[in-house]
């Protein structure tokens, strides 16, 4: 086999270990310069591959590429882009296809979510399709724990450890004003469609009656009398009610709370942002103060507080790409595969691009207790592993010292035929 | 000098290291067995006093104890109540001195604000006009860091650190994202009239150009065209723009920002919080998408992130308030004095009751650049000593151990003449 540059991009919405996957994939191409010339990185994630704006990272340190471990965020720019399906719109798939051909590019690395894994599939097919086959494989990476197959996805461990030691912490605040001042705190977290991220909160409760006292799922239609029951029992029993509350939550309808009208009966119309309206909603039928938070992008790039065993799968699923693509492999993904709980042990399995892309893995049934508003036991022993370890990243000054690279980009070899990108 | 019991209580909003003035006050003071004898916390602060709810300490472990240091939140828990002026309403004074008498209480140490400090300063005079003289200690405490004579406040540098890593996350994501999706960023932060939180931001910066671009102050009023052609500029730049915003920021009026309604003509009525406000005037004026978070309690509990300076600060305050009192010291507050920038050095100084009581230190004028959005270098020289160091609280199963004390209180031994407290 003859020696091919290699092409990765970061898609979507970034993590705070979707650089530690860079890095993997990176250092392991590198001790394969038998069969993987150049490693170049879409600046701004498949759009660098689409506009012809290649990263050379040849160019940086093996020091800066070693801190890609430690530093959250894309390093190479990511960006919200799907492929519309090569039988409405072929025209970028044969873009890409040129783009890699004039850069000799043979390996195709794709991190991202469920749309991203599509999108690497369908390269794989066109390619040989059009002459030019390219060797795809998909990393997996989503703060939505979405992905099928593999048993968790890269970047959520992390986002969960923050979300579970945030509610804790916010927690024991609200518990020591709650005698004459707030009683009830919630917290807004990210999970569109699936609670994954809601549920890890739950993980701060570790004995009955502890905070949260609450989770709001996406998989829960929103019950407002039950709700508002559940409040006033936990302030009765504990003095504050602490509230774990999914971005996604929907109504009975299926409507996003955060755009419903139902709450209009108070006046108040939405800016964006469920917890508002909710804690409002709260005070004006139980008259409870509240406070409320909005972790937004603070909780999928808080690296400083990422769970290590992310960070460690978050690299082996990069230098699993890697590898697969030097046994031959194509169309594949490396995936998470739990060998047991206790101890927890996992290892890296291989799951095809075909049975990953566009499927979206919501949280079983029975991983929420039957009330809807709490975890299980089971869902507990599932999410628990996960979290696991500290890995700090390194402090110079006070403050965590993340790298900005280089990102210098290679000579455009083709004449682009429009602004279309 | 006879044995006399203690009494220490928590006051107003909770930080990450009240708890460790707490372990300061216990510890130093279960060392002094020949002048205190049982050292009482109030329960849920001088509410415990009025109602005559002492916890006892003596029953809680030197391990328990210990775990203070490391435990955000109130242990013994907090409220805000502020007395009246004794012109006004002699009786809670009265009480207090009351319940005092009858647990042969001979310290009072208040860990708060310029009002706890207020309170214990009239304390100290009242109990001498009443024949029971009280040595009467203030601790300084708030995220606000607005108590003067200090140089800074504990509680402080912790969600300083926090903001100031909390933002430079979230700038990395957004700058990950601001190709094709998010080019704007907002961070609401603690700080209802000075802007100390939201100048820690700025330490996220450390090169021109770097985030944040803006920082708003309840100290700047705030000007809408200018900010906006800033946010404007930022993005042409750099590609995004990331924006502390201070929850105090004002009209030029003095309005809160989040009290005003010079938005409605945007036709959006606020829910409380005042970065949907911005990122939706951001949005309807200039056309990005924008993100924000609320970082509420977050902020002021996030002890994972806590500075090291901050802790072992706490801690020497809460200390040198039983030292002084052994020393025979009265209506005197434990000040933290800044002896050098490089290497940075501190001791601990003695403060008057009398001019701490109810002064509220803003930033210097000069703490902040001639635009009015960042901060300057006289501003980071103060700032950058307060986030030194990582103090990582022990993790077990992949959370952070924070303790829950017995919080045991001893038998009443007045009749409680009402309910009024």
């Amino acid at each position: 086999m003859s020696v091919k540059n290699a092409f990765y991009a970061q898609s979507g919405g970034v993590t705070a270990v979707i650089n530690a996957s860079a890095c993997g994939v990176i250092e392991t191409a590198r001790k394969h310069p038998d069969k993987i010339g150049k490693i170049f990185a879409g600046n701004n994630g498949i759009l660098g591959a689409l506009r012809e704006e290649l990263i050379d990272t040849s160019l940086e340190t093996a020091e800066d590429i070693a801190a890609l471990k430690h530093t959250p965020s894309g390093a190479f720019g990511s960006c919200r882009y799907k492929l519309a399906s090569p039988l409405q719109d072929i025209a970028p798939y044969r873009r890409l296809i040129d783009v890699f051909r004039a850069h000799d590019i043979g390996y195709f690395f794709y991190n991202g979510g469920g749309d991203s894994q599509d999108t690497a599939h369908k390269v794989s097919l066109l390619s040989k399709e059009m002459g030019y086959p390219i060797t795809c494989i998909g990393i997996p990476k989503t703060v939505d724990n979405d992905l099928p197959v593999t048993d968790n996805c890269p970047g959520f461990g992390s986002v969960a450890k923050y979300v579970a030691v945030s509610i804790r912490e916010a927690s024991f605040d609200v518990a020591s004003m709650c005698e004459n001042s707030t009683k009830v705190f919630l917290l807004e977290v990210m999970g569109r469609n699936a609670g994954w991220v809601a549920a890890a909160g739950g993980l701060a409760s570790q004995n009955h009656g502890e905070a949260p006292h609450i989770i709001l799922f996406p998989e829960v239609p929103f019950d407002q009398q039950r709700f508002l029951e559940k409040v006033q029992k936990s302030v009765q029993d504990h003095g504050y009610c602490s509230i774990v509350v999914s971005e996604g939550v929907r109504t009975d309808s299926g409507e996003l709370l955060t755009h419903s009208t139902s709450f209009d009966a108070f006046g108040h119309i939405q800016l964006g942002g469920i917890v508002p309206t909710i804690a409002r909603m709260i005070k004006h039928e139980l008259g409870y103060k509240y406070h409320w938070a909005v972790a937004d992008y603070l909780q999928r790039s808080a690296r400083h507080i990422a769970s290590a065993t992310d960070v460690e799968q978050a690299y082996a699923v990069g230098k699993a790409a890697v590898e697969f693509a030097m046994q031959g492999k194509n169309a594949v993904m490396p995936a998470i595969v739990r060998e047991s709980n206790h101890p927890y042990k996992w290892s890296i399995g291989e799951a095809a691009l075909a049975d990953v892309a566009n499927i979206e893995q919501k949280i079983p049934r029975d991983f929420i207790t039957e009330d809807g508003f709490g975890i299980t036991e089971s869902c507990r022993e599932y999410l628990l592993p996960l979290i696991q370890g500290e890995d700090y990243p390194p402090f110079r000054d006070g403050m965590p010292y993340y790298v900005v690279l280089q990102n210098n980009l290679v000579e455009k070899k083709i004449h682009d035929p429009s602004a279309a990108w």
